[in-house]
């Protein structure tokens, strides 16, 4: 595809740019195929400022025209050219405010609830056009272009451009800075990598490569961990009886008392009550010197029953002795994206009131959520460090509330998750290379009218927690708060190719590791190093239990609120503290 | 008085004691007039530590009999002897769980509301006995008392010494430190040398001394700065026409444009709108070379109106030429104690519900007052600074919410006012001498069952708008929320004598300046002035405009909750960026 086939007009002057905590600045307008560059005119800046955008990170656009008949109106973002859909912003009086045609009462009341009415516009040249452009990162800007014919197609690029589906086509794939080379190596670390650290499990574990070519599990990375008593053969068959053959797995081993986490996908036990040798085996060999283990489901007792009916199902007590059933019902898929809609609305909303305020932000759910994941996570933390257990994680698929939480109890339990290279190494191993499916959870962000297929805010639901995490033990974590948006920024889009895909087995297929270059390689760069680190950081070999009472809970204002309210100063704040911490160890060091 | 009358049971051993953040710890209580002084058993804790708690600070007590039957009841406050009313905690079966008599079905509800039951109980000595101690700084401890006479007598010592009225007999009057002496100057400024200190104003404002003996209003210091053109007779029949003879005075010159705040209670103009020339005069030579002036009042149009039937008023248009009023409607007394009370039973909700959580937050109104009241401050401080107009701020007493405005705006546009210094000047003159009746309104806080009087939190409610400003602007003030915090507990229940009695006048009778030690001096001695420091304060000239959206306005939490959530953390980070600070310092200075 050539990208200048989207591209009618490339070039505007004299645009006026509006964004948050900014004042508005006039200049030049270009659009790339990936990019939106605004050049502020050099007389008013001195210095020409550059702001670049990655068409990537706008999630929706609203295009408006002004002064025409003395008028303004809403575009939606479907029509273009002479029938445009027009969606009146007031309803009284109840008539098209562009050519006065009466609206009926029907549709009057669509209007209130955000409609569309569609009838014929003529084109009026010599207008200015709008366009408002709402980014993933929750930031919302606004473009006055003049010339309406122009606004459109820039309007026009930006929304065909924005979504292209072609991942070979992303800008990851022509990202090349002069200081990184596609030769640097891929990735911090890898499964062979993990098992070869972790030498005391190697007795009872093993490296197993059934999974080379992607051929049992297409989610999975080639080399998993596998108790040692469980043959290759084994593994064929438990894969079949798990959904999209995620068998039960290591992923994380506990020094201090030997237990484990483990996750997988449901059991597909379906109506019948099928039963796996083979997986009962599986489960029953790594508690073997141990008296018992714990399964947590991530679903409602009442959901995983309901599984059954469609082919699912869960680890009955009677095929399964010896372990333990706890049922912990997490939100996952649209109930999530849409708390997290309902959040952004809310954060955005310019009213006065504080009760409705708090009443969105009730309403919203998020901060229930954010309690739900964390008290979770403590009870698999639980599990494991006080009481001793060993753990198999799964809710349906295994790809979403599981690794959230045995994420976060590797955080709570292990300090070596702490420290930058460690946590970013924890995202690496449970999130992209345990298949997390990325590129359908963050197609879209908060803000998009398009119909939502399989989007879901896991991962910012995961960055929020650390947060909490962070706030609450604010010596115990090596990384600062930037990261942590950072990494919410770089997931919707990205320059890099770590995000990008829903499996290993894409990013192979792709060639992402030889044609991208690595973002948490290039996280780890000294000068970035430095700015992701936490300046006060202390390591503590205690886990770090989270209080999760709704009063110890709070907004993540600096990522929900960076661009409405002014966080400059709270930035400004840490950065004179990191001053002081660099200054000092100069003048210590000398 | 002897306070050994009201001490039948002066020790007590082998006491459990239950705090917040702490583990229970076994010991022996003393009460003694002003304290209650717990000695932690040698044994357990290495070397002997012992938690004083001043009896003024406690605001609510709950005693409860354990073992008694087998059962637990909770009693009121009001019986003690033979009968005692007892308030069953759990109403199935509905009979009274200590003598089995059968209660109505309307007394059972009474016990879901919480109302007591009475009925005769004899006393049972072996038995032991809870204290709940609920303190006005909103901590909760617990006592565990063996044997129930003793119990009572000690709640009954605890209750009567807690509230005595006599404020001569009160601890400040008692507390003698060995590094403090009462020859030290008491309080930081005078209206003498504050007057001493704006020369620029000496051509227009003189020092007025009409208020010697507090003759002319018993809430004002005895000099006030007022404008030179109104002699001390004009002032006369000003005060006349001012309720509670609160005439305007100046509180606040600003430099940058020569205008000026005044504050003063409401004109008296009553139902008859009657006048007062001198009045008139006083406001209309403070605007004589500039075009106009505002007056804040913080009632609403409505408010002020109603007022006039009650003898009050406002300054109308036409009397008043050349100064416009603006309405601000201000939560105080009562309304504003309410919502203090429903927070802080928000914030002590042990329930895990986030909903519910965020829906009592909304309930309280709290942090809408808190938004009001800086939006208030903010809309004074624009008038002086940005539209360069002198303003008169006041309500109806202009003892309240008009020096809250008044406070928040200097904070706002003064640097000199954000030093430690600088700002516990600004109280003490602002609330302390300005009359704030400290005594009435912090008699009780938010636990307190008997009925309320004159009970405000305005002085709370100040310091929850500091630390906002606090939060928005990290580098802008000169002191540290430990420093907030203090002050809060302080103005509750002091061993200082600087927030005792209502008004100047009656500190001058009792003789507080001479008898007891001065709060504000005690922390500007070196130690304290290190600790309630902002490590890093870094003076800025400009104002610091608030941001009153709802999304920026935050619970206070370090105040709110700091006994029951994890703030140690937060704590340490702070103590580990102080550290920074002085080390480096020392570093450089070497």
């Amino acid at each position: 595809m050539e990208f200048s086939e989207h591209i009618k007009t490339a070039n505007v002057e004299d645009v006026v740019l509006r964004q948050p905590l900014h004042p508005p600045s006039r200049g030049a307008l270009c659009v790339t195929g990936h990019h939106l560059l605004f050049s502020v005119r050099e007389e008013e800046g001195g210095s020409s400022r550059q702001v670049l955008l990655l068409l990537r990170n706008i999630d929706a656009t609203e295009k408006s025209v002004e002064n025409l008949s003395g008028y303004s109106g809403l575009f939606s973002n479907a029509g273009r050219g002479e029938r445009l859909d027009i969606c009146v912003a007031v309803c009284h009086p109840c008539c098209c405010r562009y050519c006065s045609q009466v609206l009926q009462k029907e549709m009057c009341q669509q209007h209130c609830s955000n409609s569309l009415v569609s009838h014929t516009l003529t084109l009026v040249s010599g207008s200015s056009g709008t366009i408002t452009i709402k980014c993933k990162d929750v930031r919302v800007l606004q473009l006055d272009i003049p010339g309406m014919e122009q606004c459109l197609n820039i309007a026009h690029s930006i929304e065909t451009l924005s979504c292209l589906d072609s991942v070979s086509e992303m800008y990851p794939f022509f990202y090349r800075p002069a200081d990184l080379s596609l030769q640097d190596p891929w990735g911090l670390s890898s499964p062979e990598k993990h098992y070869s650290q972790m030498k005391e499990l190697h007795d009872r574990w093993r490296l197993s490569t059934v999974n080379q070519g992607y051929s049992v599990c297409p989610t999975y990375p080639p080399a998993v961990i596998v108790p040692k008593e469980i043959n290759d053969d084994m593994l064929l068959k438990v894969a079949k009886f798990r959904q999209r053959g995620r068998f039960p797995v290591l992923c994380y081993y506990h020094r201090k008392n030997g237990m484990v986490i483990m996750r997988s996908s449901q059991p597909l036990t379906g109506a019948n009550r099928k039963r796996c040798r083979e997986d009962e085996l599986l489960l029953q060999v790594v508690i073997d010197n141990s008296d018992k283990g714990y399964i947590i489901d991530t679903r409602s007792s009442q959901q995983a029953q309901q599984a059954r009916m469609m082919g699912g199902g869960f680890e009955s007590k009677s095929c399964y002795t010896g372990w333990k059933r706890l049922h912990r019902q997490m939100e996952r898929g649209k109930a999530l994206q849409e708390s997290l809609i309902k959040l952004v609305e809310a954060c955005g909303d310019g009213s006065h009131n504080m009760d409705r305020w708090l009443s969105k932000l009730e309403n919203s759910k998020w901060l229930s959520h954010v309690q739900t994941a964390l008290a979770t996570a403590g009870l698999l933390a639980e599990c494991v460090e006080r009481d001793g257990h060993s753990v198999l994680v799964h809710g349906s698929e295994g790809t979403d509330s599981t690794l959230l939480i045995s994420t976060l109890a590797q955080l709570i339990m292990d300090p070596s998750c702490r420290t930058l290279e460690g946590f970013l190494t924890l995202l690496e191993r449970e999130w992209v290379q345990a298949g997390h499916p990325f590129q359908q959870r963050c197609a879209h962000s908060a803000f998009s009218h398009s119909r939502l297929q399989q989007e879901s805010p896991l991962f910012l639901l995961l960055l929020d927690c650390v947060w909490q995490l962070w706030r609450q033990f604010p010596l115990a974590l090596g990384f600062s708060e930037a990261l942590l948006l950072r990494l919410a920024t770089e997931a919707y889009a990205s320059n890099y190719g770590t995000f990008l895909c829903n499996s290993d087995q894409e990013r192979c297929s792709l060639e992402v590791k030889e044609k991208t270059h690595c973002l948490f390689q290039a996280l780890l760069r000294p000068k970035e190093r430095e700015h992701y680190s936490n300046p006060l950081y202390e390591c503590t070999e205690l886990a770090i239990w989270p209080s999760v009472h709704p009063q110890s809970l709070q907004l993540w204002r600096g990522f929900f609120l960076r661009w409405t309210q002014q966080t400059r100063h709270l930035e400004e704040a840490q950065e004179e503290i990191r001053n002081m911490v660099i200054e000092w160890g100069k003048v210590v060091l000398s």
